[in-house]
């Protein structure tokens, strides 16, 4: 019987998000189990494998299962383990064989893993936004700024298999703010949904300006974009400051790769209403003349929801 | 018989180099006309074609040329066209057909363009310091600062053939120098030779600081070179900088695609006993500890005379 069906596991800080999906991205079957409750990896793989199980069972997909994608962070596409991911419980400054313990779990099914931000990528050239595209960049805009590369209808590994941290480029040469990587001045300080709300914050201390943002204990970029909504000119000019500052900095990565579209996915992205016009002008005032006003800004097209399974699953047909 | 030998031809504003060249990487045969005399790309055309075919005759490969290979400025490597070169007397702002007319002149034998930096990289890889490098970056530091990139063993043109224009990613955010694209703070204002030169004035005319540059009229990067064996501390600090900037832009090129190595060439690069160092620094302080001290910086290792027709001609071996 044919193999037509792929797994996509989202391994987050917190929980992990697993599906049994078809060629046409259809999630067939899902289930989540927590990632942060492990202080080995072991455990976790078993428990991880016993959920995939279930849901194979649930598709009716014993048998069926071409491959297992994994998106996770610091994932490394060529030798299929986590290196150094601080934010999971189970991995730490340890360098995880996570494709191999998986795949022995799962009695041989072949895994492939990346960063989260590239199987969003290659999600988006599967299933959405990017389908038909061989150039694009796919710049997630969540907690971080992620990114997947996308050139010549692969995405970028670099010699090493880490490349596409655009994240952590340079925004803010001199007194930059410090960045949860260790630098200063990195985009994900700026234009991450915390970047933009700790630029609420500055701001709100440094001027008397009337904003209903004040009256909050704690600012989210979600509570900014409903004072936006609302009118709210602090808020508004939260969004043209950060959306600029995202277009000026997109305008160095059309250099590199000339990419025909730009596609942003994750959180801050939902917001598009208040980033399009400042992104767009950004990218446009800083780019060479040859590009203005033909790389396409889009946004994901997959239900956020199934996104992230999507993403790791696309990894899976290439098996 | 075996078509075992292709011709390089390096378009540059003043004049064309053309040579025949062998699997080795050795110039057979090579001559030099002028670029700059026509108004029309025709007359240009047939002096060329007149050219090749007088080194072709010396270098006894009638019948043995596989293809051509052209680098020239705003060469688009899918259409084979220039597009708006406005350092070529005969193109200007129109779009010139050139690999179609070119092939058309030399009796229908291929030709395969791309501009003058990715030529560069090709020939790097294909007989320089990156022989067996698949990911690595090849930076020209000449009047201007060019870039060809490699990724996964591909030459990277992007979605419309123009990728690559690193020179013109920013440095200078606020207040930055104007550059020949009509932007601000361009990496090419800054850290090419003329950039080099536009900072040893604009120092010497803020400071006092001794310096043997003091007495020349007009100052070149080489009289910089000069000056800075013999110890000059103004023109010591003038590498330390432009180096240190460069590094410092390297770090976000090494953020985007993880290249195995950055590759320098050029008049500017032959200063490498001045440069390596502050370069060095400003990539490692400004990367992702992930890369830290793990990317090489390494120099061109082509003869200079030949560089640019080997570069050329390594395009036509795809042929």
């Amino acid at each position: 019987m044919a193999q037509d069906l792929v797994i996509g596991i989202d391994v987050g800080g917190q929980t992990t998000k697993c599906g049994v999906v078809d060629a046409r991205g259809t999630v067939l079957a899902q289930t989540v189990i927590r990632t942060d409750t492990y202080t080995s990896v072991e455990p976790y793989i078993a428990e991880l494998a016993e959920a995939l199980n279930r849901i194979i069972t649930e598709a009716n997909a014993e048998g069926l299962i071409r491959g297992i994608g994994v998106g996770a962070p610091n994932g490394n596409y060529y030798t299929g383990t986590i290196e150094y991911a601080p934010n999971l419980t189970w991995a730490g400054q340890k360098k995880i064989d996570f494709a191999r313990l998986l795949s022995e779990a799962m009695g041989g099914i072949p895994v492939k893993l990346t960063n989260d931000a590239n199987a969003a990528a290659m999600g988006e050239m599967t299933y959405g936004a990017a389908r038909g595209m061989k150039d694009f960049i796919m710049i997630t805009l969540g907690t971080g700024v992620g990114s997947g590369i996308v050139i010549d209808g692969k995405v970028v590994y670099g010699h090493d298999g880490f490349a596409g941290e655009l994240g952590h480029t340079c925004v803010v040469r001199h007194n930059g703010r410090s960045c949860g990587c260790g630098k200063t001045g990195c985009l994900e300080a700026y234009c991450s949904a915390i970047g933009m709300a700790r630029t609420a914050r500055e701001w709100l201390e440094m001027s008397d300006e009337p904003s209903t943002l004040r009256s909050l204990d704690k600012i989210t970029s979600k509570d900014i974009y409903e004072a936006a909504k609302e009118g709210d000119k602090v808020a508004l000019k939260l969004f043209e400051f950060t959306g600029h500052m995202l277009g000026e900095k997109l305008a160095d990565f059309i250099e590199f790769s000339a990419p025909e579209a730009i596609v942003l996915f994750g959180g801050l992205a939902r917001s598009k209403e208040f980033l399009t016009d400042p992104i767009t002008r950004g990218m446009n005032e800083n780019v060479l003349p040859l590009w203005r006003g033909k790389v396409k800004l889009v946004y994901s097209q997959l239900k956020e929801s199934d996104a992230a399974i999507l993403g790791a699953s696309s990894l899976a047909w290439e098996l």
